[in-house]
C-alpha cells in the first residue's frame, strides 16, 4: 500500500521506517514558528529556569504580529520581551511587524516542500500550501520543541479533496474553502490531514493555495497540504530557493476518504454568523438585504497581494457606501509595498478604504477595527465565531476579498457580479484566482 | 490706538464697538469643531435632556480621530454615538477617520481668514494659521455653543513674535516653535494671543504655518495667529474658497510684548523629556548619544504632506537602524493619498517605516505605537509630558520630522545634517520649510 504526502514527511522527519496513520512518532522539526502572543512571553521564563537555550536558532522563526505596533504598555512590554528573546537566543529569522506569522515564513522562502513545520498558532497549517507537513501546537508543546528540536505527532489519516473543473469568473480560493467547510462541517476532518488536488487546485497561484491550507483548520484538520508543482517552484525560485526535497503521495496511497468537488459550479459564497460552516451564496444574502457597517480585508487568509488585487478590481471607479467603513490591513509589509507600486493602494484609497498596519489586527479582535454592539461586518478573514473580532454582540460574515469589496460598495452583503458586472470582474479576478498556469 | 488681529475679529464676532483686551464679550461662533472624544458622547445626552438641537448644523464640524478605527468595543460604541449624533443633527461636515480634527477643517477650506473658530480640543489654535481667531474650549463650553451658537471670551492681549531672516537648510517650523517655547517658557503667553510675523513667517508654506499656530498652546497662549498672505489665499483658492473677510492688525496696534527671533541662526532643535520647553540642539544631543527605540512621525503638528516629504528627503536610500521602529501616521487621508502618489510612501516603506492609520494615535497615547516602560521615543508631535504617549515610564523627545527621520536612521537622537549631509537635505528640506514664496 502506498503512502500519503504527510505520511512520507512523517517518515523522513521521524526516521521511523514504516510510518502508518495512528502511530505516534517523534519527529525532528525543520522549522518552528512562534509569535509575540504564543512565544517568548509564555516560554521564555521556563527556558531560563530550565537553563536551556533554543536547540537551533537557525530553525526558529519569530514573528511579532499580534501586538504590533503596541496598543498599550502591556503589549509594548510583550514586544520588548520578544525582542530580547530573539537577541539573547541569536534568532536571525526575527521579523518585527513585517507581516502575519503565516505569510512571512512563506514569502521569505523559509518553508519548503517536504519540510516538517510546526507553528504555535492554530492557522500554522497555512505552510502546507508549499507541500510541507505543517501543524499547529500550543505554547507548552512549543517550549519542548525549542529545547529539544523535536515533538511527537500521531500520524493522521489523509482525506483527499479533488477539485475538478476550473474556477469560474469572480470565484476565489476562499469560495472553494467555504464550499468545502459547508459540505464537510467544522469537524469534518478532525485530526486528519487534507490533501487538495485536481485541476482547479493545480492552477491556483501561490497566494490562493495558502487559503486552502490556512482554512483547513476550520475543518478541524491537523494539516492541509498541496503537492507542489511548477507554480510553487517558480515562487520559491523568485526567492532564491532551489534546494528542497519535494514529497508526493504514492499513486496507490491509502486515503481514509475521497471528496470530489466541482470548481466550475462554484459561485461567490458567504459564511453567516457565527461559524465558517454556516454558508449561503452571496447572491441569496444579497436578496435578503443584510446591511453591513464594516467591511474588513485583512488577515493571513484574505489580505495577500492577489486579495488586494481582487478587491481593487471590484472597487476601481466605485466608492464605499455611506455609513460603511472599509478597512484594509495588508498581510505583510511586502504585500503593502507591492500594492503601492501596482497602484492598488491608490485605487482602494480612492474608493474610500482606510489602511491599517499589517498584522493579525481585527481578525483576532486586536488593534483597530473592533465592532460596536449590534454592528455587522463582512470580512475576508477565516473565522466568525462569536466575539472573534472583539465584540460578542457583533455579527461577522465571511467572504472572499472580491465579495467583501462588493459588499462595501453596496452597503449590504453582495455578489461581486452585481456590483462590478460579471464581465468587469470576471476576466481579471478570475485570472487572479486561477493562478499563473493558465 | 490701533487694534490687533484678534481684537478686530472679537469686535466683528461680538458686535461690540470698541473691544479692548481684558473685556469679556459674547461672540457669535463661525465654526464650532468637536471630535469623537470631546463631542457627542459628552454633550449628546444633555442636549437631549434640554430638548435642544444644534443651533446651526452647517457651522458645526464633527470629526472622528481619537478612537478610529476603534481599538475596542467601548471606542466602537463612542463612534456609533458620534455617527448617530451627526445624522440626527443633520451635520454634513462630519468626517469619519479622514484625518485629525485640526487638519481636516483647514484642508477642507472650512476655516477662513477673519473667522471666529472654536474647537473642543486644546490644539484648536491651529486654525489661527489662516488668519482666524481660533480658540480651544472644553466640552461644557462646547455644549453651550452647540445650543446657542455663542460663547464668551475675555479678549486677550497680543504678543507679537517677529521672525526675521530666513530659515536655514534643514530647519523647519517645528524648530521655530521649539526655540520660541524654550525662550518664553511653557507659560510664556498664558491667556495671551501670539501673532507671528517677519520674513521667515511670511515665506512659510500653509503646512508649516499650521505648526506655529498649533504649538502656540504650548506657550499657554489663547490663540496663535498669522496674518494671511498670498500663500494662504492660493491654498484657499485651490479649495474653491475665495470669499472671506481677511483681517489685519493696525500698524499702530497695541502689543503687550514684542519678541524678535532670528530664523537664520536656527539649528534643528529637540525638546527633551518631559516638557516642550526643555530644549537643546539636536547636535548636542547627538553628541550625548541618546539611544532611541521608536521614532514617530504623526499628529496634527508633524504629519502633514510637507512633514512626510521632509522625512522622505532624509530617509531616501537609507534605512532605519536595527532595533528602532519608525511609525508614520499621516495627518489625514488626503495627506496619505498625496504621499502615495508622490512616491513618498514608497520611499518611507523602503526605509523600513510602518504606516499607521490617520488619527491622533500614539501622540495622545491612543491606538498603535505605545511605548514600553523605559523606552525612548523621538516624535514629531507637540507634547512630551509624562505619560502623554501612553506610558509614564517612557521618555519622549520632540523634533521636526527631518530630525525624527535622521534619528531613526542613526538609532539615537541626531541632527539631520549628520545623517543626510547638509547639502543633501539642505536644498529640498529647506525648500519645504521655506514654503512656496521663495
Amino acid at each position: 500500500m502506498g503512502k500519503t504526502l504527510v505520511q512520507k514527511i512523517a517518515e523522513r522527519a521521524s526516521g521511523v521506517k514504516d510510518v502508518q496513520p495512528g502511530m505516534i512518532v517523534t519527529v525532528n522539526v525543520d522549522i518552528a514558528m512562534m509569535h509575540d502572543s504564543t512565544g517568548p512571553r509564555r516560554i521564555g521564563k521556563t527556558m531560563e529556569k530550565l537553563g536551556r537555550k533554543v536547540w537551533n536558532p537557525d530553525k526558529v522563526v519569530l514573528i511579532t504580529d499580534h501586538f504590533t505596533p503596541a496598543n498599550d504598555s502591556v503589549e509594548a512590554e510583550i514586544l520588548r520581551i520578544t525582542r530580547e528573546f530573539a537577541k539573547a537566543q541569536g534568532i536571525k529569522r526575527f521579523h518585527e511587524a513585517e507581516g502575519i506569522c503565516h505569510i512571512v515564513p512563506v514569502e521569505m522562502g523559509y518553508v519548503r516542500p517536504g519540510m516538517m513545520y510546526v507553528g504555535a498558532d492554530s492557522h500554522s497549517t497555512t505552510a502546507g500550501a508549499v507541500g510541507a507537513f505543517a501543524i499547529a501546537v500550543g505554547s507548552t508543546d512549543m517550549l519542548g520543541i525549542m529545547v529539544t528540536g523535536q515533538t511527537w505527532i500521531k500520524v493522521p489519516e489523509t482525506i483527499r479533496v479533488t477539485w475538478k473543473g476550473n474556477l469560474p469568473k469572480g470565484a476565489m480560493a476562499k469560495d472553494m474553502m467555504l464550499a468545502l467547510i459547508s459540505k464537510m462541517g467544522g469537524d469534518g476532518a478532525t485530526y486528519q490531514a487534507v490533501e487538495y488536488t485536481g485541476t482547479a487546485v493545480e492552477r491556483l497561484s501561490m497566494d490562493e493555495r495558502l487559503v486552502l491550507s490556512n482554512m483547513s483548520i476550520e475543518l478541524g484538520a491537523k494539516a492541509g497540504v498541496i503537492a507542489p508543482n511548477q507554480i510553487v517552484f517558480d515562487y520559491l525560485a523568485e526567492r532564491g530557493v532551489t534546494e528542497f526535497d519535494a514529497v508526493y503521495a504514492d499513486g496507490d496511497a491509502n486515503y481514509i476518504r475521497e471528496v470530489v468537488m466541482d470548481a466550475s459550479a462554484l459561485r461567490p459564497l458567504v459564511a453567516k454568523p457565527h461559524a465558517p460552516e454556516n454558508v449561503d451564496t452571496a447572491k441569496n444574502l444579497e436578496d435578503e438585504g443584510v446591511r453591513i457597517h464594516q467591511a474588513y480585508i485583512g488577515a493571513c487568509t484574505g489580505a495577500k497581494f492577489t486579495d488586494l488585487e481582487a478587491a481593487a478590481q471590484v472597487l476601481r471607479g466605485r466608492h464605499v457606501a455611506p455609513g460603511v467603513r472599509l478597512l484594509v490591513a495588508p498581510a505583510s509589509v511586502r504585500v503593502f509595498r507591492q500594492a503601492v507600486e501596482a497602484g492598488i493602494v491608490t485605487t482602494l484609497l480612492e474608493a474610500g478604504a482606510q489602511f491599517l498596519p499589517t498584522g493579525c489586527g481585527a481578525c483576532a479582535g486586536l488593534g483597530h477595527g473592533i465592532l460596536a454592539a449590534g454592528e455587522v461586518c463582512i470580512s475576508s478573514t477565516n473565522r466568525n465565531f462569536p466575539g472573534r473580532m472583539g465584540n460578542r454582540q457583533s455579527s461577522v460574515y465571511l467572504g472572499s476579498p472580491a465579495t467583501v469589496a462588493a459588499s462595501a460598495v453596496a452597503g449590504y452583503v453582495a455578489d461581486p457580479a452585481t456590483v462590478a458586472g460579471t464581465d468587469a470582474i470576471g476576466t481579471e479576478v478570475a485570472a487572479v484566482a486561477r493562478g499563473v498556469a493558465e
